[in-house]
């Protein structure tokens, strides 16, 4: 069983803080194996990967296979089922959808100087995307970061996915196709990523690397950020349920367990208003843990970082809700849209109770690419901004130089920055003369 | 002398990648000192503050004196000269006006299904700015980093500056109260980033940190990047400047020692159609360096780092500059709204020969901290965006739900997420009752 906490209980706040900084993950430290196969990619390039391939993967290939071909994509995807491509395909379009409204606008204007400002975005020339392989394979995890990417205007977009075995996932094939990546790579783990950052033979060097991956593929990550950007290093699965006692019990257990199931670290806390409700859900959530194919997955992140909690009024559930900056919120109450605005730190929220949260992984449109531990007090989830980057424009006319460089020059006087400040004062002598 | 180059000798392209990979910054390998100051601050608290500032900053104070009093910022205030004054308070409004319309806008809108989707902005609720002590504690910098926290609506804005001896500088604190500062620390290095993060009994901790700083600060933005936001690890400063003949080679070698006399590694480059008008700028710069005051860091960095690159024409220019994404870039050509559309990738635009760089550093109005080290190929300056983070939104309404459930009930199974698809199906299965 969670813990069942009632926020007028005296321990109350030590409870609940311990809830919030409970350490659900304890990440290996994998740095030095990292970092040596980082460099031994850098310096053997396809070599190593075949070497690595062979090793974790235990497939012998020869460098003309790092690319998956055309037509081996071809005969995965000829293997997928017709409803898996068409929920594929509505999936696919409805992420499109929504990303599309995420497009920045440029923008340029004239200030009462005369002076012309303003900023233009660019996309990324070249991304790469981690997909895991084996179980942790999603397809729909390939549209979260794909989609975006090509919405942005990337050109060249790259997936790296182990094929542990030999063995592909046609979905994830599939996925990638609708999406439009341009080039896929059976390698996997720290190798990919590091032939991702510094390119090898076969594979051409990106500027920018997304995706999900295990603790070798975080610390490489973490180690070639700088050489090309990153997307956050992603934690376990959270779920914050906000529900008043007019809901079906099975229904928030089902929504709590779809992110348990996810991971023995991942964290589902329900916050309700009504006590009896708490233990209602409780009972549901028991009673589906006896039968869901996870329940040994589900049952161990339930019972070791599960909650349910029970607040005085939804004012209260939401202020402990920004304290837990949750990842996923689920506002079942009756105007989920008046509690939305008490919220000031969340991933994504999903309004009133015909919104379970998986609607969000798969077809909503929004991306479930969100910040986890708590980050969502500083970050937002993966979007079209991760794509682009801003390229600020000034552009002075003697008159605007007149209005503003004499300010200039004093502040580079005042930091003794003396090249700064002759700059503007070359021109200005040229103005004056 | 720095090197001269022509896009026609035979050997350019190994001596063009050989500029662009240059080695300009020998980062001490200062980890294992900055995670014992972080671990020592986590466990001490303001006792391990008061600690190091008596050791790095030769300065024994009390734990009642880590807060600077509004009465003492009030003191360095008034010994600035009403010229400093005059000019800060131009330069914040101007940053202040730029970045206001940098503010996202939160979106709703209501899908052909009925479902409403969308996004919501906030603001991150408390950020720390780190500001260095001594000859590179920037007035102009505190501008640049507050300003942006205080549109985006930061209400909790603090910030960490070192005051070794004793020593306030006046300016800084001016800038701070000209933005809006809510709280000013007199401490520096990894023992101040960690207070920020992870707090102490004096300094509340922030969700986010950003400012430059030395190896030190460095390495524990990167060590505490997790359990709070950062902002980018900027490298050394440098300039790439696309001339034709048609400019004052002065005024172009003191735009070129404008980021030379930052750094001895800071890098300034000249990309010129015209070889005589390469020639006459590298006489410039000599004469220029015979008289700065900076004279021995500028020459250091030319002569080690800068370059003259002679091009066939602006086409050229433009493709060697995508190459080198510089982090500013002046534009002084007869038409360089024309080049510009021709740059992919860059930090910071200046748009003809009247706006030299030191305008941007200033009172241009778009932010001065930018992407280093090629890095502009994926990310962008300092701005609102970093203090603010996006909440995703979806409602769904039965209706909805019945046209997109299935879709994501297929794709749960295919997944093997089964608790994913029930929590749909459960809601699905009323619907059709």
């Amino acid at each position: 069983m969670p813990v069942f906490l009632n926020t007028t209980q005296p321990d109350f706040e030590a409870a609940f803080a311990a809830l919030l900084t409970a350490k659900r993950e304890d990440s290996p430290d994998v740095d030095d194996t990292v970092a040596a196969i980082i460099a031994d990619v850098r310096a053997r390039g396809d070599a190593a990967l075949l070497d690595y391939t062979a090793r974790f993967d235990r497939m012998e290939i020869t460098a003309d296979k790092i690319a998956v071909s055309r037509a081996e994509v071809d005969a995965e995807i000829a293997k997928v089922p017709e409803a898996d491509r068409m929920a594929l395909e509505t999936a696919a379009e409805r992420i499109r959808a929504y990303h599309a409204r995420q497009l920045p606008e440029d923008q340029r204007w004239t200030d009462e100087t005369g002076a012309e400002l303003g900023w233009r975005w660019t996309p990324v020339s070249a991304a790469g995307l981690y997909v895991p392989g084996g179980i942790a394979s999603y397809p729909s995890s390939v549209l979260m970061n794909a989609v975006p990417a090509k919405v942005a205007g990337v050109a060249r977009l790259a997936i790296t996915v182990p094929t542990p075995d030999g063995v592909m996932n046609p979905l994830v094939m599939l996925a990638a196709r609708i999406a439009g990546v341009d080039e896929i790579y059976r390698v996997g783990g720290a190798q990919a990523i590091a032939a991702l950052a510094y390119g090898t033979e076969t594979i051409a060097p990106v500027d920018k690397i997304t995706g999900p991956g295990n603790a070798y593929v975080a610390a490489a990550k973490r180690r070639v950020f700088g050489r090309v950007g990153i997307d956050m290093i992603a934690g376990p699965s959270e779920i914050l349920v906000i529900a008043d006692a007019d809901n079906d019990p099975d229904w928030i257990a089902l929504d709590l367990m779809s992110q348990a199931e996810h991971d023995e670290s991942a964290q589902s806390i329900l916050i309700t208003t009504d006590a009896a409700f708490g233990r209602a859900v409780a009972e549901a959530v028991e009673a589906r843990l006896t039968t869901l194919e996870r329940r040994a997955v589900a049952g161990a992140s339930w019972r070791d970082f599960g909650a349910i909690v029970v607040a005085q009024d939804l004012e209260e559930a939401a202020a402990l809700s920004n304290r837990i900056a949750p990842e996923h919120l689920e506002l079942c109450v009756g105007d989920p849209d008046a509690l939305s605005e008490q919220i000031t730190h969340a991933g994504a929220i999903f309004l009133g109770q015909w919104t379970p949260e998986a609607i969000g992984d798969y077809v909503g449109g929004p991306n479930h690419v969100l910040p986890t531990a708590r980050s969502a007090r500083f970050s937002s989830g993966l979007s079209v901004m991760d794509f682009v980057k801003r390229t600020t424009l000034a552009k002075m006319t003697p008159d605007a130089l007149r209005a503003i460089g004499p300010a200039a020059e004093t502040l580079a006087r005042a930091e003794s920055l003396e090249a700064h400040g002759l700059s503007v004062t070359a021109r200005l002598e040229k103005l004056n003369r």
